[in-house]
């Protein structure tokens, strides 16, 4: 986990303005969230809890386990049978909340969301809980994943008079439930038929007046674990959630699985039949998931060390020693440690103060920007011969910057280990990397990363070494590693990126 | 005028709570916006502007000459041919703009608004302008007035798949053009069909990336006015947005016209056919508008100042001198004093300070809670028999309490002069008097009024005298008074209360 | 009064700058507080409360009712016996003050402190209550006023190794207490020790961990008056702030005179011995007092409309109508009204909601400017010959540019009746009408100034006219009226502008 | 380092009040900054620049980097030659300097201040820099360290009539130099002999219109070091400042010296003569440094892995795993496991996020709020004996709590190594560890420490073999280790804690 206590403000957004020269643009995305440049932007975290007296507080501090799933919007929708009421904004949950907002969201039943925008701006509008309120009463959605034919439903829905006032797809689900509404079968009918014209991955938590209602994509592409705090159900993204209100792992909720918390009594059906295997996102091992987490019975922290020495195995370094790219490549460079027997050490430290008002500096930028996030450590480096782990590679912009940093500081050669393989296609199922094009590793050979981010050697752990440092591959339980090897498990509408939405407002 | 810097938030909030003793209540109302408790609260204000460099800039100009008509929440959209921007917020326009938000709102076409809520909750999701993203591009869509058949349209969209997000009407009407904005004839023709399904009263200002839309409900209720700026086009509520920004008046729009400004040229047409006679809200002259604003070439203050010398030919009374309740009741007052020869004098000091986080008294509430506002001058009124001339009457409980400071500061006798008849039906055009039932003289004789209120005597203005003092009256021109006479000229659902559509929710 | 809700922010400190164009400066002028460019800005406003359960409640409703004292900083100190605790901040009352930070406030004793910086800059290092901390206890103290030879102690005061940390001639008092706390007499044989060396005019109210203390300078220049609640003793410069509690006026306090409350009980001494006959400013009766406050049993808004009345008799005008300018000159435009039989009318019209964050217009700012805050009414001036009342000219550029609008308004002829004599000296005890070369009068003839603010005609009220109309005038009861006269009671230290303590720390 | 973002807000505050049972302490605590109840909090962080353009900015950089020494209030005086002027406030750094804050500080020199309350209260009043104004001049004093007889001079200097607006004892150094500064010799000999009169550890930057002085206690208690960028003279408490800022480290400032720069140049002189070898704090490297810091050319984090060296060599474990409580004991706990060869593990993950809004838990504390912060990861630590590295035990409590936590998570046995020895002494020269009262080693026996918080064994590093691994004792270099062996090198006045001037106040 790379956990920051930043959001992709000022900075980040200047970091791609394309009219700052190359070299404010990469010290300022030092700056930006989870080394943007290098890490991709988690999605989104949902939550969900009926039955608990402190709903919403329960809800804040379960959002607040899942902050590093989004740290641009927070929002919490409570009910209690009869009423439904929604607080969300901008920025961390510490922010968005407050004793006397979080006061006034009675009731035992919540749901609350995290988020970065995967679809649609980055605006107040698209904060979610994303709530319907009708004649039957409310719906709020809180929502992680993406849509991949969003688009064309949206177009679809508009010609049929559906109006939009947000860009985000959650909208068009709402649209869809609300047109099946009317029909037999109530609102699980209603979401289950919204949910066979849709395609992509998604973990869905939703409330009205009464009901707690969670849903899985049928690939399970997205984690959605369920958990049980004394009589109370809780729904999470990841199970730090848990942890943190003192409630227990019941089970993952299965592909195409919704269950329904009503009247104190959890029922499950198979909204949607499960397609083939599991296919759980191999990243959130990756990057995305807090170390502490499991997934599939399968901690995170763990795997990430078994990345680490089975990349270890597979690309062994002469070196005096290893470090990680902290936090989030820690566990891994451990791992590489343990194995290849090369002591590991404090190679670089990291300001934890970094925040969402941080003032960029206006000159002198190269050295100060950098250093002022990641100071390296000469008395370690110096003379030395230095194994660099980090997770992945996306853009390579914040590793090249790094390994100049430790050059500077005296480290005599740089491997670079990378406890993932190479990065070279978009995810269209939730995760922003953004357009193919900013992957450095795309269309490039393994030399020419290593030439641009200006490492001694490099290299990638396989994806059969990924998988099996994993360990938990089965025949019900496979990966979708798409961002690795373009063997996307759901058709992806071409147009679908992160501003198609926003881009079709103008069209 | 009555200008309070100050919004309904929780002095006004807590004054309609029925489990506080009534004397808390009653100080609470006196702090609360524009005398609650006697004062109806304005429902909105609206604003356009076409060809200007600094559209948002002079918008928010206009809206600051407007703040009088809405407390409670401002916004302001913006489009400069490609793009929409809007920024909207809970607050005075000068607390929901600043530079840096006003900086980011560029192009040469604007609309704003200001508003009381009147339908819909007092929530950040109600604030407008209100808007929709679309393929064919964006629609803003500013609101002042009151859809009497929301409720019906509504349910009846709903049951066809549509979605809500808010309880205010102006989704109802959003809804309605988009799904006639895929017929022949564009835009216009959507919304020209859209409103024949609505009926009711409102002013509607509108903008699309491209062009700027005025409209008038087909009576005329609600009044709104066109100027011009140079070569800029502007819309608003009333004139003194104009004098505002320096803008001429060039005429009122027409009943159940539609503006539409677009490639620099204005264009005008029939959107709806004018319903009879025009049946501008009288109340406008009474109370709402700003004494400098013009409606129908009629001056606000004149006419209220005629209103004061009609009363006085119909109600004189024997009396030391007269005083009105500043600020709204100066006109008539003064008018009151000429026409009787009774000295006007300043009886009552007003603190124009109070604020939106003013800190509410906790005990002695009687005294304090209300001179903190009116401040009687004993000077002036002890040992006097004293006329106190007020607008109108709506719940009476304010003036029941200033005149018993008036007596305590020594008023040997108050006799109480109304420019307007007894207020006994609540308007469903907009205007935020809630429930009848709460209307002091509903249901009552004067003499019980006059009692509750704790006058010496108390007489209104007739009608007819109303009528005469704004002195427009012609068969073209004709007025709503249905607040006095319970003449709608627009039929009335039943339901349709400020929280018809909120109720409907949990329906 | 003219009780505008703002402060001297960016809109009063830009209508300064010598940098911007004389129009734009002139228009800003206008969003200043109380008309800056013509009326003085006031000085500072004192309260203090001993014996109230909720004292720091009490002086937050004093404070509000004297808000036009001073509105750009705030504060409260609490006592209860054993502790001292402030919070102050800048800004108006309600902006300061949260019922968090009230709560927080616990004792049965406090003052309370609103400030115009007269001496000092505008900086939150200003803001009073300013508390002393020491072994023997702290001292707090708020003051209304200006010591004329603070440069001069100050610099002695430094010599004998003193530090200063303010720019406030607050902070010399503090000096000399301490200097003279440990002789005989305990503290307040020290405050008067210290204040026989101080020269000027000063209302001061202290407060120690167990003490309320009253003092007034020797020639009573600034007001203080004494009131009652129930048991409570309270201290304020305006009777308003005691009808705000529900208090009593008891008598004023004598020049030279401390009160000390303690142990529940008020006792007196002539800490300095009165110097003459009593000379309370004039100017408060003239413009600085509210009208519902009475200086020395006079009601303001009655001197105020007798000054009127006896500047129609001084100089009568041919005219159509009379208007004052809102809302400081009402009175006393009324009052030449009623003597002249000339009709009084509402010729301008005041935009209430000017609050402190108005963003400035950028471009064709005369006309837009002016015309937010002050709407003239056309209907009522066209074609007419107008007197138009106002208290005072100190600088005269905004009444030269309503003037103009009135002009432009269709106003035929307008007559200038001021209701003081020509302004044309500093005032060095406590009011802030910066140096004297910006007073337009002094040096101009009544004919050039007449010919700058553009108006047929002007006249001022006579000094003898003044003092007639504010009639309490005895042997005893005289009036400092130096800002007319140059006559001033108390020595002034040639150094002594505003920022001379300031302009001396760089020397 | 342990470097949270947050600040000893209402988390802190309410962790020590008496009226909450001490679970809810307990878990309140778990929120504070840096492990409250066990580490004890820094003490100041200082930084100074003098000769570049941006010099605010720089200093806003260089306190970022040494916020970890302050998270209570961050303060900025810059100068040009001319003018002084400060900007200061409670928060962080990022929270208290806005770009519009940083841009008004114009001028070439700078120095900055970060502050933890050790005497005074957490009041904005006692944020730094102090800055004193006087007819010479302007001086900005910015303070790490204590006066041990801070008391005793600030009685003498009240009874010589000086008075105080803080609590904190930088106001009794500002009136010592007041006193001499008439004296012959200018501000530099005024300051030492200022400094003459006090004792106690200190590291001070000052500020005036012109110069730029750094100071250092004879006995060079607390770090200061001396710093180039480009023409630029730099000073900081800690090297990392000068990465951040890409200057280059010149040489530490040694005990009694006193640099000056002025014109350009920087000229050092003895301004106290340096009493016997060097003395500094030890403490800095067991836990306040940053790791990426050098003090006296030892880097901090070399020294902390070598402590766990040697406290593995000292009281060897036999176990299966080592863990670090995060971030402050990763390094000693890594020393530790390299030298036993016992593995490392992450068996805490902790949740950067908890900012300085956190809402408390109201139920159920236990379980959650500590787990809140630091997760312990079941999968490495299940049926595992485990040792717990921790830098040093204050009060104990968190640590109890970990233990029960590494126990809930399966750890079969504890075993804790502290890389220090028993902290039983408060320190009196700048750190906060309240009363020794409250040091749960102080009177106790290892035993029954160990009892207290839970361990299956409790190990303690020896003095000497922390001194050998800090590995930079000589004749002329020592530490001052007062807090472990009571051997104070400056005599402490007995009545000094943090709060003794406040208590004074009441005397």
């Amino acid at each position: 986990m790379d956990g920051l206590v930043i959001r992709p403000t000022a900075a980040a957004a200047a970091a791609r303005r394309p009219d700052l020269p190359p070299d404010l643009r990469l010290a300022l995305a030092c700056f930006g969230p989870r080394r943007p440049g290098q890490g991709p932007r988690e999605e989104c975290g949902v939550f969900g809890i009926y039955g608990h007296p402190e709903a919403a507080r329960m809800a804040y501090y379960g959002l607040h386990a899942l902050q590093h799933r989004g740290e641009e919007s927070a929002g919490i929708a409570v009910a209690d049978g009869r009423r439904l009421e929604v607080v969300k904004g901008m920025g961390l949950v510490t922010d968005v909340f407050s004793e006397e907002s979080l006061g006034r969201l009675l009731g035992d039943r919540a749901i609350g969301h995290v988020r970065y925008s995967t679809t649609g701006a980055s605006v107040p509008a698209n904060a979610q809980p994303y709530v319907v309120r009708g004649r039957r009463g409310s719906l709020a959605i809180a929502h992680n994943g993406n849509f991949t034919n969003a688009r064309v439903l949206r177009d679809r829905l508009e010609q049929e008079g559906a109006i939009f006032t947000t860009t985000a797809d959650t909208e068009v689900l709402a649209h869809l439930i609300a047109r099946h509404r009317w029909e037999a079968g109530g609102l699980e009918a209603a979401i289950a038929r919204a949910l066979q014209e849709i395609r992509g991955a998604y973990a869905l938590v939703m409330l009205t007046e009464e009901k707690l209602i969670g849903l899985r994509d049928p690939h399970g592409i997205r984690p959605l674990a369920l958990g049980k705090l004394g009589d109370a159900w809780v729904l999470a993204s990841e199970s730090c959630a848990f942890d943190a209100i003192g409630a227990e792992f019941v089970r993952e909720t299965a592909p195409g699985e919704m269950v329904v918390v009503e009247g104190g009594r959890l029922t499950s059906r198979q909204a949607l039949p499960a397609a083939g295997p599991s296919r759980l996102c191999i990243f959130e091992y990756v990057y995305f998931a807090r170390p502490d987490s499991n997934l599939q019975g399968r901690n995170v922290h763990a795997a990430r060390k078994e990345m680490g020495r089975q990349l270890a195995r597979e690309a062994p370094a002469a070196a005096d020693l290893v470090i990680g790219v902290p936090d989030s490549s820690v566990s891994a460079a451990t791992g590489f440690a343990e194995e290849s027997g090369i002591p590991y050490e404090m190679g670089l430290v990291k300001n934890r103060y970094i925040g969402r008002t941080f003032i960029q500096p206006r000159q002198g930028l190269r050295a100060q920007g950098v250093r002022m996030k990641h100071n390296p450590l000469r008395m370690v480096l110096e003379g030395k011969r230095v194994v660099l782990v980090d997770d992945s590679i996306v853009r390579g912009t914040t590793l090249r910057h790094l390994i100049g940093l430790l050059r500077e500081a005296g480290a005599r050669e740089v491997h670079l280990r990378i406890a993932s393989p190479p990065y070279v296609n978009s995810c269209h199922y939730g995760i922003d990397t953004a357009d193919s094009g900013s992957l450095v590793a795309r269309g490039r050979s393994i030399e020419a990363v290593r030439e641009y981010v200006g490492a001694d050697s490099l290299h990638y752990l396989s994806l059969e070494g990924l998988i099996r440092a994993v360990g938990i591959a089965s025949p019900e339980m496979g990966f979708c590693h798409a961002c690795f090897t373009g063997e996307y498990p759901v058709p992806v509408d071409e147009e679908a990126g992160k501003d198609a939405l926003e881009a079709a407002e103008d069209g």
